[in-house]
């Protein structure tokens, strides 16, 4: 009885030791041969997802950067002088809040602002005071044969072309400094209020050496306006009207040097140019199409919109105002 | 000899059971606590490994490392879920482009774009993806029945109900967790596409505590709309139509503080509602004007404008088409 027990107990203990040696040398060899370790994984795997957000953050930003008004001057980089005429109406303030808070992300931007008036206006003076930009406001009244009137079509005749000048006549006299010094060192846009502007239209002009050029979304009847690129160099315009005209291009589809501005002081917009013929009036004393600077990957991106500002009706207030009960004037709009 | 042999062995088959056991014990608790798949770490770390190799890559081609890292989120600061219903059209590119822009000036904004589609489509989800905003990218195609058809006047059907009540119903799902916790805190704001925001009227919402209300500039045919404040309470309404609704407001004219959205979760905008009762009949449920928190100097400044952005004419494109001339539809507008 005692053997027996003795043997079935040895012979069970004998068998479990070898079934369990055999657990124990696979699971090493498991160990040797894939070591798995959850919290080793799931660290790298934190780690990654981390890695992972931070660039898509970065990435992100690409097209725009968040930043708090007033961005510190980089002195490395070229000013951008943006000259945007403007004249008082229901949706001048609107206009000038959003450009102002586009440009707010441009890092050296100047804003040079000329009012359509014979002084400048507390609107935008306070405008451009609290807008944390750096500008300068001037003010030029077209003459009055110059000037749409009610009624007339806008394009009739041009707007903006005095105040345009006015700007670049200050430009000229502020910058008249010893040729080639660092003062002459930017760019020259003309950014009308009523457009839309990606942040990304400012770095695409900002290595400006004569004109550069891009597309226009939404402009003279089509889905944009561009000039056409071939081995890198301006060949021809797409536009839905005179191509043949010298540069068939808006307002808001080329930049220019502050050099070139400062070299050719007659340039300046011809008020009574034909109708279409105002860019090329400055453009033609300036550079011809085979120098043309092609950006925004070679004229294919649209990053600036014609867009316009549909004009408010005003008839409620109106039919309030003649009861007495009109919008409170004290409130500016 | 024998008894002892037993006996030793015994013991020492028992211990060693016990000590086995244990292990056993041990080893089924590891794997049902944290189950440890390998493979399944090993894929999901490529696959991490992989993605990062491609943004590294894009961040390269877009040279985004240069520019200036990313306003860093406030934790201080409640949110703001702002809610924009869009709908594809020539000017929406455009109009985004500059909303976004707005946008980034404004700490802790959570966008949330609705778009009026049967799907996310790539030009909204590819601006959104490049914007640097904190965004959530969802659609909801409204009935047939329920949309405006090309030629009717605008005030005939609302626009933008069913993407609203979306967006709701998105931030009642996410946000669905123990009440009172902190992803309760936050402001809730609809901002359509076309109007035009101050990035001050962000902050003015940013202590809604029910509702907050301002004035609104260029709308319902006045200068502006706006509450009217006494004691600082507001008592009635500046409107050009029915001061008798009971909240003639217009949508920018607004926001809900997020707790009280999750708190009526059947507060939503009715499409059936009559022409200009659409605002009513979200806030209806929600406040009482006797409630309302008049912000921007006691609704005595315009920090929001109704713009309207105009239809941009095709004619020429439509004449060049036809010609086989037409822009190349491959450049996104």
């Amino acid at each position: 009885m005692a053997t027996r027990m003795k043997l079935k107990l040895k012979t069970v203990f004998v068998l479990y030791f070898m079934v369990s040696l055999l657990g124990l040398v696979y699971a090493l060899m498991q160990l040797g041969g894939q070591h798995c370790d959850c919290r080793e994984h799931m660290s790298v795997i934190t780690q990654l997802r981390e890695e992972l957000r931070r660039l898509q953050e970065q990435l992100k930003k690409s097209g725009a950067t968040k930043l708090p008004p007033k961005l510190p001057a980089k002195p490395s980089l070229p000013t951008i002088y943006v000259i945007t005429p403007t004249y008082a109406r229901l949706v001048q303030k609107a206009e000038l809040t959003r450009l102002s808070q586009t440009f707010l992300h441009v890092p050296n931007l100047h804003w040079i602002v000329v009012e359509d008036s014979p002084h400048k206006t507390p609107l935008v003076s306070d405008l451009l005071f609290k807008s944390g930009l750096t500008y300068t406001h001037l003010h030029m009244l077209t003459a009055k044969d110059r000037k749409l009137q009610e009624g007339d079509p806008s394009w009739l005749k041009p707007r903006g072309v005095e105040q345009r000048n006015e700007a670049l006549r200050w430009l000229r006299e502020d910058r008249r400094v010893q040729p080639g010094g660092d003062r002459q060192q930017g760019v020259v846009y003309f950014a009308d209020d009523d457009n839309t502007y990606s942040v990304q239209i400012f770095e695409e002009m900002r290595s400006t050496q004569r004109v550069s050029v891009w597309p226009v979304g939404l402009v003279g009847g089509m889905k944009f306006e561009s000039p056409v690129v071939e081995g890198g160099k301006v060949v021809r315009f797409h536009t839905g009207w005179r191509p043949s005209r010298p540069f068939p291009m808006d307002m808001a589809g080329f930049s220019v040097s502050l050099k070139l501005v400062l070299a050719n002081p007659e340039a300046c917009f011809d008020g009574e140019a034909p109708m279409g013929f105002l860019e090329s009036s400055f453009l033609q004393g300036l550079v011809t199409m085979d120098e043309l600077e092609p950006k925004a990957d070679n004229c294919s991106k649209v990053l600036v919109w014609h867009t316009r500002t549909e004009k408010p009706k005003m008839k409620r207030e109106e039919a309030l105002q003649a009861q007495g009960l009109g919008s409170d004037p004290a409130v500016e709009v």
